[in-house]
């Protein structure tokens, strides 16, 4: 699996001084940066190739300021023209989160969904669990 | 329904020219203060009664800078300590985004869940859907 | 000057139990709003023709949850191809933030500031404080 | 001086393609914890000792997705009670953007502010630039 690590921001908490719930999809976002590199190896704005359909988070403890979190990624399933990944947020040793996203390769300007290459779901397949 | 209508503001916006996905949990956070009010009328935050367990978000149309949306709030169904909250964004008048959140009726300082009281259930299921 | 009300929004409170102050410059842009179309009435996101060049922040009180805030905004001052905007947030009748923000009309495609032409000058003049 | 180096996360851009102006300020307080140890150095929050008073941003050039930012942190000055923090952002050998804070030594008891203890006046001193 994929792995990165963060810091708690001292602003991702909230009033119950714990991360508040709407943080941990940002995280999963920045920690997918591998898998958008996988479609977009330049990372080039303009011509981004992925656009998100769905996601799930469960919340297991509650995640504190004051110590790193380890966002843990990998590939659940690959269809045709998209894709689910299972992440797990990890702090302490514990297992404090996780979630699942479905991402479809997509077309901006035609406004459509596209076959995933042959090559990228080999590369995608490297991460399955 | 619940109903809360925000202006889409800038920063909530990404590179692709639309409405990063992170910021639709923010908007069902926001949406559900009044749900909020039913457990903690005067919004203690010393003594807040809730915790967030999981949520589903589902993504079905760009949501667009320049347009206010409309998020819909109902509850799905009321449990023993814990229920489900849906949502709706609307924009245009298309539905955009939905989602399910589970909630817990918690106590903070035994860090355990507890029963959601008869009087509050019964005004939960007044927005039962 | 211009008026806009928010709610405080639960994820924007931290662990000391009151706004974070990363928040304030996102309800200022927000409030910007009403000057962003007058350069661009569409607000059309191709062909934006500004871009800031700084901001200061005062925080004079702490801003709470449960309580709507109201941001004032006015100009300061319009220069060629700068202009400042001064913005105030009050909550329960008493002003909690004040800023200073220097916006510059920007060619995004030369990378270049250019003037404020005459009648956005005009329209700006209108709200001079 | 402290250096912090961050990737420059998805949803932190806007639909100008580049870095939104509200996540200066983010990165400023993250790249602050070192500051904060001392003054806190369990990070405990039921007893946090600073308030953040007033800040200032400069932005220098735009910030771009897919490259590393690193913030350098210092101290401008100390004074009794408070203490002005000067930041920069660097991407790809360019500072991109600058900025002040004030911080207040704070007791959130008594809503007051109090002297900054002689030992981590000391310690500040180390940053002074």
């Amino acid at each position: 699996m994929l792995s990165e690590t963060f810091k708690v921001r001292f602003y991702e908490t909230d009033a119950l001084r714990h991360v508040n719930n709407t943080v941990v999809p940002q995280w999963f976002e920045t920690a997918r940066e591998p898998i958008f590199k996988l479609f977009n190896p330049a990372l080039n704005l303009e011509q981004w190739p992925l656009i998100l359909a769905s996601y799930t988070v469960d919340f297991i403890a509650q995640i504190h300021y004051g110590l790193d979190v380890t966002v843990k990624t990998g590939i659940r399933r690959v269809g045709n023209s998209s894709f689910v990944v299972a992440q797990e947020v990890w702090q302490a040793e514990q297992l404090v989160a996780k979630g699942e996203t479905t991402l479809v390769h997509y077309d901006f300007v035609t406004q459509k969904s596209c076959a995933i290459p042959l090559d990228i779901k080999q590369q995608l397949t490297r991460y399955l669990i």
